[in-house]
């Protein structure tokens, strides 16, 4: 028998797959209650609020996970900026193939769907951002980048990826962090010289 | 007295303008039709076939005005792929300033929402990127760079501006322009050593 709290983790994750196949507003609660298979009065007792409820819990489980994944690339490459930016295109890349090309990033599916439309879940995902960059930063000084170059290489990094999922969604090929990889890894994760910042 | 067409261009201005404000599914005929004032018997004898005509001819225009602006950098900066990818980021970011951090990108708010919905739309979005990269690679040829290298820095380019684009709408400032600049003007430019392929 299933537990109880099934039907609302499955309720979530349908979301995020909707929401990242197909964007925010396509993603209606007739879709998500088909596809997750909740009985709808079950659904709003778990989410009394809703489709924004369901959007704040996608998204925060999305940056959880993004996090996460981050800090284990970052613990599998300690000290080393290129193998780190050369696993964050692979393991990006990989996701990709494994969706079949897929899904898309939920936080900038939002990203481009909400600032106009809901300033508060736009907001969360600006925060997701924040948040998951930060562990890029991090690994970056711990390679001994100075501060101002481990931003700026940590914000060109989740640009890049996030633009190359979208490239790779209308290419269906992996070509794009191939392509990234040949043109940054050796630049962008190069050792500090002791002038820079 | 207008003219007959200005219904026709407002109608697909302002299609362009709210897909790249809250993208493909959030933007009705009805939105359509009241923020750019067309009448409604007007609309469908220019469009017939609604809104997947006006989508095909916002991404045509746009897709265009694209590449009208990568052919005008290239042209401003012959032979220099430095000032050509600083030129880019510099257009892009002052583009983003221009409309206070409102527009994304109508091919990249479109390949994100629709590959499941509307094969055909997609395919129209991806030749759109496939053409308007291929001036970045010529540029990129006639400062000497091998195949090889050129497409893989115009693939990797175009991945960062779409990506540094959905950052900078929820950060809005061009801050992620500057960041990309930084670390991939030098690099990413730099002249082609003789033993490259």
């Amino acid at each position: 028998m299933p537990r109880k709290t099934d039907a609302r983790d499955r309720a979530i994750a349908t979301t995020e797959r909707l929401f990242r196949i197909q964007g925010y507003t396509a993603t209606g609660l007739t879709q998500i209650l088909e596809e997750s298979g909740s009985p709808k009065g079950s659904f709003y007792f778990h989410f009394p609020r809703g489709k924004i409820q369901l959007a704040e819990e996608a998204i925060d489980q999305y940056v959880g996970r993004r996090i996460s994944v981050l800090r284990t690339i970052s613990a599998n490459t300690p000290g080393d900026a290129r193998r780190f930016i050369g696993e964050l295109f692979h393991t990006f890349a990989a996701e990709m193939v494994a969706s079949d090309f897929q899904y898309g990033c939920l936080m900038q599916n939002l990203a481009n769907e909400l600032p106009a439309l809901d300033p508060e879940l736009t907001a969360r995902v600006a925060r997701g951002f924040v948040d998951s960059t930060e562990i890029v930063v991090q690994h970056f000084r711990q390679c001994g980048f100075g501060p101002g170059r481990a931003s700026a290489t940590a914000a060109s990094l989740v640009a890049a990826l996030e633009g190359a999922r979208t490239i790779a969604r209308l290419e269906r090929t992996p070509a794009i962090f191939d392509a990234l990889a040949r043109v940054s890894v050796q630049s962008w994760g190069a050792p500090e010289q002791p002038a820079e910042s």
